[in-house]
């Protein structure tokens, strides 16, 4: 195991009618600037929980981030936030807006001249507003980890502070009975490729953490596609919903190498094609395991042994069958596996490469050994 | 999955060489108090290392916290941090350690007359002195949870309150190379009670707990008997430290059932015949197994087969066999798993279930059906 340090602050919330408790969460003097989307929390009976909880509370609201939260969009928030006075923030939404809410967190304290520098710049964020978040998508784990993404056309960045960390996260299973199955097989998928870049890389004797992300993988494999099949069952909802706030809360990253090789192209395919963040990841994740077959070969077939309990004659026919079964578990969440499933081609494929090169992404991987040809070679897997 | 809130926030420092960092994780003008056991921090090398980070910081010491820490020790130090006006405390050893100075902290800002009323008399802590630790024994959680056990004479009593966690835990795993054999032992034997009492309830579907703490026993059973075999092996005490820490820092206990009763009757073994707390708990678990074999068949089933890959023919004969690899797994720990290893006999047993009652344990287990008569029974299942 490495050395490491590991901290998270924020205070989960969790089961059914728990959003009444944002009102004892947040201080009663304070001025809330309430965040959300595209107005579903308005029909799903979310934001009216939240006026309730907020009725002793000053507050106003700011709708409309977008899924891949806009800079512009975004910047219009801290502008309310600096003109207004709002010192606290409330998220209420998924990944999107809990991302889009940190962004307006640290540029509505930034001191430098353009905010998107935190993103483009590695500027420090040195001050943040305070915020909280109700979570209604199960995903990124955003709701209490320190990191966001932020896009502007199609540039799609990250940031992470301590300072944008949610003091508390409202984790209400119910809320999520009624998002669309798309949203929830997004959901599932980016939860389960969070794990495993924090887990299928080589191995460090780090016990703890691999039970510990081979017990979320196991979770998300045979919730993920009852979710789909029984939309209504709350317990299914609740073990996706708490797996995913672990799979990226910084405990299974804390002393193991990691590897967001898959992300990190996905991210480009968002930018570039509008697909959706986590399909992005089921069509990369595969080919990636392909192109890494041997190099990982160690963690990939524990990964078989301990959360598919393949047995098999050779090793290379165990790492058939295991690549096999990751492709089917995304298929039975109903989500491409493939380049052209997305209505990509070859010829899609330079453009992309050419991205990571602008961003900087040379050197990816656990040992940094992914560059650009490497990228290229595996969306070449991925056709 | 019940409802639950979950937050730790203290800041785990894990890995070799880490004791420098405490210089920066305690303010520069804070006047600390290091406190400490019986004074083998001072031949491990613990002591000069802490020295050595606190070079920079006004600091004295407080030593001989006994195993077991006493209320009047615990008292004697209280007095100096009033009197000398020290603002930050550093516990420096194993589980009483933390635990004593976790009432130090607490009793040294109580404002009624008498402290002991904190554990017997579940006063209210209101405020209490910031601390931190760094921790030479994994064993009992104490360095990241908010609990801590206190010693007057026969009586063992507890307290909590997020008032008393650690800011801050350093976890070097090289410092416990030098712990005695028997030491090790019970830390690894507590850390799996611990996990036990969270998780050997019955099922309420919170599938990601049941995962976690299934990998916490399964780590503990691979790693345990090898740091008896091999107590040069630093990996083998690095997953022993990670897990003893992650069995009761508050996460695995989230959102299920607990059954605290083999620790509350272990107390009472250890208050009347001074048996180290582990091995009151290797003793007391196997007859609680026995004794709640019908009412918690399904999760000791479900345990059998993840943990030990248990396959037998009727439930009865695989509830034999996971009992009895639970016993094994004590045994080859060098822990004994009767009242009779212990040197007691039946007539034992009934000042001990005087002591309960004394107590007020009489509703113990997860359906609070443990009253004097099963405990009673559950000593004469030990015997």
């Amino acid at each position: 195991m490495n050395k490491f340090t590991f901290q998270n602050s924020t205070k989960i919330i969790f089961g059914e009618g728990q959003i009444a408790e944002i009102s004892s969460n947040i201080p009663k003097d304070a001025r809330i600037l309430v965040t959300y989307g595209g107005g579903s929390i308005k029909s799903n009976g979310v934001y009216d929980q939240v006026c309730e909880a907020l009725s002793d509370h000053t507050w106003d609201e700011f709708g409309g981030i977008e899924p891949n939260p806009q800079f512009a969009t975004l910047m219009e928030a801290v502008k309310l936030v600096q003109t207004e006075g709002f010192d606290y923030l409330l998220a209420v939404g998924g990944g999107s807006v809990v991302d889009g809410t940190k962004f307006i967190a640290a540029a509505a304290e930034y001191k430098g001249s353009d905010p998107w520098d935190i993103l483009a710049a590695d500027a420090k964020v040195e001050s943040a507003v305070p915020m909280g978040c109700v979570l209604t998508l199960p995903a990124t784990g955003s709701e209490s980890n320190m990191g966001a993404v932020v896009s502007k056309g199609s540039e799609k960045l990250s940031f992470g502070s301590p300072l944008v960390r949610p003091q508390f996260a409202v984790l209400d299973p119910a809320v999520t009975l009624t998002l669309p199955a798309r949203q929830v097989a997004n959901g599932v998928v980016d939860a389960f490729v969070h794990t495993m870049e924090q887990y299928l890389t080589y191995p460090v004797n780090a016990k703890v953490q691999d039970r510990f992300s081979e017990g979320l993988l196991q979770t998300l494999i045979e919730e993920g596609p009852k979710a789909m099949i029984e939309p209504e069952d709350l317990e299914v909802r609740a073990n996706i919903m708490w797996a995913a706030t672990m799979a990226l809360n910084g405990l299974i990253g804390a002393g193991v190498p990691q590897d967001w090789t898959t992300h990190m192209i996905g991210h480009e395919l968002t930018a570039l094609h509008k697909i959706d963040h986590a399909r992005t990841l089921s069509i990369v994740l595969p080919a990636v395991m392909r192109h890494q077959r041997e190099a990982k070969k160690d963690k990939l077939l524990q990964y078989g042994v301990r959360v598919f309990g393949v047995e098999c004659g050779t090793e290379e026919e165990c790492l058939d069958i295991i690549i096999g079964r990751t492709v089917a578990f995304f298929r039975a969440m109903g989500v491409p596996t493939s380049l052209s499933e997305a209505g990509l081609s070859r010829d899609d494929i330079e453009p992309i490469v050419e991205q990571l090169r602008t961003h900087g992404m040379l050197k990816l991987g656990e040992h940094g050994a992914i560059g650009p040809d490497e990228a290229r070679e595996i969306l070449e897997l991925a056709l």
